[in-house]
């Protein structure tokens, strides 16, 4: 019996939370000079929002193969520049044309689309230099790697190009393997990446990471049809963003294609599943357990 | 007397033009799926234009350490990845909302800003991707010091952070200072990787560097004050974009602050000066000379 699982996670969404707000206060201290509202609007997107389910997912995985929590957080804090940098720019007029995010202005509000544009460009770039960092590996093989996962899970082949085929679903009719193709994309693919991240760094051979993939696997499309279903669901006061979006766009999602029930019943069995690709490991998997139960039990 | 001259910097430029080419083309292979849009407005915004001057600069810089063209021509490539991009989102509406780039329509005009935006995040990755490959260099160590200083180059701290100077110069006044700084970072600090790319992928030691640090510094301010003549002087129909923007916009520029006569003088004294910097090196930094004298005898 795991009486002490949300009381264990809560502690380390905790502390990633606030390790990962102050490595953005130091990454993101302004130049005295005309570059200070860039980094204004990159701070504003950067420090004090967001779950940080990313760098909380790098930090379970890199409980699986001791690796120290400096290169834990580092990863973390790279892949979490990436996710708010395609926040910032999903969030402009020309793609979502978002007003709210994490309870606060999107970027482009607060700021300016020009800065808004330019605050994304710079924390992708940020990114890199976070990973490429010798504090986030001594072996500049491990951080090699760590780079290579990373641009591919962002680029074209990852998140940019489901945010692509996204921005389709508005005038072709999606079908299920179409949807289940893109969010692998758009946000399975930093999912992947974060799961994987402590095996990169602990360096742990290819045939040890076949069960992690399929944890990676079935956690984000268990993730993304439970935000599916926040967006039906949820509360604009409580998920911090607007809400019913998608069916107001006209979009096919998880939900609107298999019906609520069915789509609650379908990440539900995707988390078991998840959890059943960890059956090799021991305790040191408690905390990726309790994030795949945490996917479908949030509220935002 | 060097009578070969033009024709050296001719066929190198040639050769580098076609090659880069051809390494798009690789790259920018479309898969066959919903991401065939954004894949093509990559290929409309990179193959077939430009001067390749950041690769040309990186093959130069590479002839002083007898770095192989192979990694020559890969570093290359990233680095038109990173000004590809950057020209994408310059370009668009919330920018300097452009219509006109290398003679064709600009990413947002023949496609849509939302497909602009994405292609440049893509490009900006792939210049990562194509550092960290093995092909682009042997040892992580050397691939970790390119994506190390590509990742400076191009974000806060260098290209990203100039744009950003760039977009408050409409409202400020700059005066030479400003306007200096502002160059070195939006134009100067990728030029001044391309010039540095060869002694990284050599692993020449730093004490060695220095007198590629003045080159590049010389020959950068050099580069844009000759694109600010162009603004002034050029024909839209050789420079394949549109001119006189920068005075229209009201903005400071070298030409505005101490007219066209001394511009143009200052340019070939740091053009000269740039040269004096290879003092130490014989005939394999020719094409390193010829490119400094290139960049005030261009016309587009």
């Amino acid at each position: 019996m795991r009486v002490d699982a949300p009381t264990r996670l809560d502690e380390a969404m905790t502390t990633i939370a606030e390790a990962i707000d102050r490595q953005f206060e130091q990454l993101l201290t302004s130049p005295d000079d005309l570059r200070t509202r860039l980094y204004a609007a990159m701070r504003h997107a950067a420090i004090g929002g967001g779950k940080r389910m990313r760098p909380l997912i790098v930090k379970a995985s890199c409980d699986l193969f001791n690796v120290g929590f400096e290169s834990a957080l580092r990863t973390g804090l790279a892949v979490e520049c990436i996710h708010v940098y395609s926040l910032i720019h999903d969030d402009l007029p020309a793609m979502d044309d978002d007003d709210l995010r994490r309870g606060k202005p999107t970027v482009h509000r607060a700021y300016d689309e020009a800065t808004a544009i330019l605050a994304g460009d710079c924390l992708h770039d940020l990114a890199f230099s976070v990973l490429v960092d010798e504090r986030t590996h001594p072996d500049p093989f491990a951080r090699c790697e760590l780079i290579r996962a990373l641009a591919q899970a962002s680029g074209p082949m990852g998140m940019a190009g489901g945010q692509m085929m996204d921005l389709t679903a508005q005038t072709t009719p999606f079908d299920l393997p179409t949807v289940t193709r893109m969010q692998q994309l758009k946000t399975g693919a930093l999912i992947a990446f974060s799961v994987e991240a402590g095996a990169i760094l602990a360096r742990v051979p290819e045939d040890r990471r076949v069960g992690l993939r399929g944890y990676a696997r079935d956690v984000g499309l268990a993730f993304q049809i439970a935000d599916d279903l926040l967006d039906v669901e949820g509360d604009a006061h409580v998920t911090g963003k607007a809400v019913g979006k998608d069916a107001a766009a006209g979009k096919a999602t998880f939900v609107s294609l298999i019906g609520r029930d069915q789509a609650r019943e379908q990440a539900e069995l995707l988390v078991a599943q998840a959890k059943a690709h960890l059956h090799s490991f021991g305790s040191e998997a408690d905390l990726l357990r309790d994030i795949a139960d945490f996917t479908i039990r949030r509220t935002h």
